[in-house]
């Protein structure tokens, strides 16, 4: 396993962007987006994806250039067109818009139509909560979560991401597929050749499977909760966008050429409204503080949304992101500066 | 098994709590709500608290004659102090506020601080839906969810409640607490004196228990997903509305002549600024028939979230309510004409 640098990382992906005429900001959104995920330890949204929204901006599935167009509807409402940028921008500017109609009527919403993938829901989701707001943020994705009591899936991982600022540290974070794993932890189990969990999966039967390469779909958390979860962030993304929905969005990583069209939801609540946000903050802190101080059961710790993510930054800050060295040859095809970010 | 008839007993319960000095609008929000729990099949928060809140009103921990108090804080938000009155009537006044602000400033959020317990989640939930917004009601409880890795409880089942209109029949409702189990099957289970299924509850130890006699406190929707939505309610309800949280909050039904401060958030979207309402409803429907027509598996129905209430509401207005003969002498002792509820 390698370990990279991920201020080096961040330096050579600018100019492997700049190369390809990406604009800045598409690309400075991106490239945070995926290095954040990746020093959170999320790394089914972090650098590994880096190689393939390079691909999908050099065919030109994701536009280089976007024009995006913002229309206010009400006080709180807007719509961003994405005019099928990097999700990663799209998502920072709706999100810009979205905190300018919560600090004017209080809260602020808004739906964003024709963007491509985002990254990691948390990226937007945490832009609020380091403001003073509440922040939300959802997003639809292809198909890939069986629908309950169906053969077949339906609705993708359609995560919900929730945040809110805290006292004495970085905002709670809590952002979760509405699935009980996601695929990506089916796809590592299959190169481990390592039987699945019971609950995670099922076959194209659509029965429960323990065998990760016979797995065709995710099991939702919770069975029919998550189901109706997913649904719902269904409603706030694909049917408000007025953009395809699940079932009907391409797959991500084949046919590179096809456009996928994907909606994003974006939210902020100003929460300095209800309480002074200094009150908010220690409140929080204390009950957040409370949880971590209980009386653990079975070993493991007892924790809040939000902290394997923070301990892991402050691990990968230090010690450099981990890939394996099958991985890196994709970055240093795009550009053999890439070794220079190797720590170890 | 008694069958009752839901508009009998809703003429009995309003004399009954006529007779108590119970206001008009207490008495009609807190009997529509467990009438239409009851028909929807949520027995749990249906006409079984009857006589429990017939009793807290009496002992006056919660209040006959509430005065509420509004604040509009911003265009889109609002606090709602409930002077302890019947949730059900809070939360329908603070409804009918949060709907005020989407139908001005396209979204409304209220909370609501010194509250009782509001019974079903959907009473609220479904108002907006049926005037074409996006409705969501969320309220805190009494904390019976074990926190994740923990020994104990913290929150409590922190329902969540998310409804949206369809063209062809009554709105969508996703109603769940984020437990995987309702604290009421727990007691189903106890009262046949049947093992419990694996993943519901947990012992005063904190390790996983099926004897329905120890169970103390019930497994999170999901794992440790569940225990994050619980959280995020709770900021929601308990943190917003400077009331206590899930683990400071006293029993729902012990120490009756203790008030308990429950809180709610109420919220509001108007869908029709981000595409006609017709076209939202055309698309939903859509989405729910497509989901309903996927191939079945294991021989149970495809449904959406409310499917089973609604084949419960057409079933019960047709046959009556059942109640357990055993329980329904609670009810003839708060007045004899109860019995002419009864159907067979």
């Amino acid at each position: 396993m390698l370990r990279l640098s991920s201020s080096i990382l961040r330096e050579v992906m600018k100019t492997t962007l700049r190369d390809l005429s990406v604009n800045d900001d598409s690309a400075f959104h991106m490239i945070e987006s995926v290095i954040s995920a990746s020093l959170r330890g999320t790394d089914s949204h972090g650098i590994n994806l880096f190689p393939h929204y390079w691909k999908v901006l050099k065919i030109g599935r994701v536009n280089k250039n976007p024009q995006f167009k913002f229309q206010r509807t009400k006080p709180s409402l807007g719509i961003l067109d994405a005019d099928f940028a990097l999700g990663h921008h799209a998502g920072a500017v709706a999100m810009d818009y979205t905190m300018q109609l919560a600090s004017e009527a209080g809260s602020g919403f808004v739906v964003v139509k024709d963007s491509t993938h985002f990254g990691a829901a948390a990226y937007f989701g945490l832009m609020p909560a380091q403001k003073n707001l509440i922040g939300l943020s959802f997003t639809n994705a292809d198909a890939l979560v069986k629908a309950e009591n169906a053969k077949t899936s339906f609705f993708g991982t359609n995560p919900i991401c929730i945040t809110a600022p805290l006292e004495n540290e970085e905002p709670l974070c809590l952002d979760m597929a509405t699935s009980q794993v996601s695929w990506n932890k089916i796809r590592i189990y299959r190169s481990l050749d390592k039987k699945l969990p019971e609950g995670w999966a099922f076959n194209k039967e659509g029965l429960p499977e323990t065998d990760p390469h016979a797995a065709v779909s995710l099991n939702p958390a919770g069975d029919y909760k998550g189901f109706g979860l997913g649904l719902i962030v269904e409603i706030f993304c694909g049917i408000l966008a007025k953009g395809p929905i699940g079932h009907d969005i391409g797959p991500m990583f084949t046919e590179l050429e096809k456009k996928r069209s994907i909606s994003h939801f974006f939210g902020a609540i100003d929460l300095s409204q209800f309480l002074p946000a200094q009150d908010f903050k220690n409140r929080l802190q204390n009950m957040v503080d409370s949880i971590r101080q209980l009386t653990p059961v079975g070993g493991a710790k007892v924790m809040v949304p939000g902290d394997p993510e923070k301990a892991s930054t402050i691990e990968r800050l230090e010690s450099g992101i981990p890939m394996e060295e099958s991985r890196f040859g994709e970055f240093l095809e795009l550009n053999p500066n890439f070794s220079k970010a190797i720590i170890q």
